[in-house]
């Protein structure tokens, strides 16, 4: 088989995508509206829609909360057609949510996002379609991780690993672990070739095989009654059992959730955008507060 | 009666508030997220609210499309109990809109804003509270207007009249017409003191009294199957039946609904608020390249 034909299959087989927007602090932010760089309005889901679409997915399903499935229909604008929702009736963690999934993926890959943050590729690829593409040529299971400083560990899942050899923010992942201390981080996480105090964590983007759904079901099925079912211990496991890789993407991502992160994700994309010029002659008409 | 009970007696009159939000275009922005001045998270609607009661206003009706009430009810957050809702059925234009709270303001002055606007007070006094104080002192109907140049006449109503001699800012209103033509406005809205070029056009706040319900209520009679009732047409009788006032308020309007509009209130809260420091830091930051 040629290189060629080798790609060609493998990059038309991740079709479907998962959105989850589940969480009770997450619920309404992908309603939240923003101007796109093309200047158009957009709701934030119809931003990520549109990156996953570029992608090459063809099926979107999004986890929602029992009763939002009207509002995001409505916030998907033109591309409501091109989703399915499942609710999660039960909050138990993120990785329950992805599980809620299953039955669309079946024995898909898919790529999975979350609800909660925009990407801006430093690229003409956008960070999903860069995904997609890495993972299908790789042929296994991608996750998109960032170099992070260890002072924002708290906050995200990170991973140990080795760069592949020849292959520039490509890593081959050894371990998984959610929200690690420093002392852990520092004893299993280090990556070489990163600057010091900074470590590998998880940029909210996944390409994923169906061994995922299979290792979370085992967590799902024995998550005690105040636990939650987190995806880093499926992804750990995965990493054991199957080639598993990390990639650094050109792009940065915008946690829209975060205090202020719905203004710099606007300001972001509107800096990136055809509007530029415009937005910046407005900022400096609002600091010299002459704006109206 | 001395001055200080007249004052009293009047300003405890104003307990009503509608609030309108029931435009097509409309509907999902009081339910848009932002970091207010004292740097919590709010909904547009919390902001528009808080607002609303910091002016001594008890009881607020919102008027909605069907089928809003449950996101609004969500989005108004810990004041959801002060809120009635109304629902508009068929969209009849602004002055319908207002029209549809008349049972709920009954033979009450009542204080009317529109649901995509935040203002940002340039006093201790915010924006609402300077509204009230006004009409209940004046004892009559006062609508907040700006001096807005001729190039935006096409997206407002404007008044003419005259200053009330000795003050500052108050004037008596002679004519309302709702976005009129330039040569319209020469002809019958030239306010003497304004800068040339300028028309007194409304600020999106008004306090009504009741009579304003009634004169709706014949133009909504006549409105014919594809006619719309405005609000205008309301107030530009009210002037020929009773005193009826404009004041410039000490504070600017944002109109969310505008391209970039989100942004801009954003930042205009930002940058008046405790989180400026933070806040012009991220936005060096970001016009630097350097964020995250």
């Amino acid at each position: 088989m040629s290189v060629a034909a080798f790609y060609e299959r493998h990059l038309v087989d991740i079709k479907k995508a998962i959105i989850t927007a589940a969480g009770k602090s997450q619920r309404t932010l992908p309603l939240q509206s923003l101007v796109d760089r093309d200047g158009a309005t957009k709701t934030a889901l119809q931003i990520i829609i549109e990156e996953i679409l570029q992608a090459g997915i063809e099926e979107i399903c999004v986890v929602v909360c029992p009763g939002d499935q009207a509002a995001y229909t409505t916030a998907a604008g033109p591309h409501a057609k091109r989703l399915q929702f499942i609710e999660q009736t039960t909050p138990l963690g993120y990785g329950h949510a992805v599980f809620c999934g299953r039955e669309f993926t079946g024995k898909a890959p898919f790529l999975l996002l979350v609800g909660d943050h925009l990407y801006l590729s430093g690229t003409q690829k956008r960070c999903a379609q860069q995904l997609v593409e890495t993972a299908a040529a790789e042929n296994c299971s991608v996750s998109a991780v960032q170099a992070t400083h260890e002072s924002k560990l708290p906050f995200y899942g990170a991973i140990g690993g080795q760069l592949v050899t020849g292959r520039k923010g490509l890593f081959e992942i050894a371990e998984v672990v959610e929200k690690p201390t420093p002392t852990e981080a520092e004893q299993r996480l280090i990556v070489p070739g990163l600057r010091a105090g900074h470590y590998l964590c998880f940029f909210g983007m996944h390409v994923l095989t169906p061994l995922v759904m299979e290792l979370l079901a085992e967590d799902v099925a024995h998550v005690g009654a105040k636990g939650g079912v987190h995806l880093s211990n499926a992804l750990s496991q995965l990493a054991a059992r199957e080639r598993f890789l990390a990639c650094e993407l050109q792009g940065r991502r915008h946690d829209i959730g975060a205090k202020y992160g719905l203004l710099t994700a606007q300001l972001a994309l509107a800096l990136d955008g055809e509007d530029r010029d415009e937005v910046l002659s407005g900022l400096v008409e609002l600091l010299a507060g002459k704006s109206r």
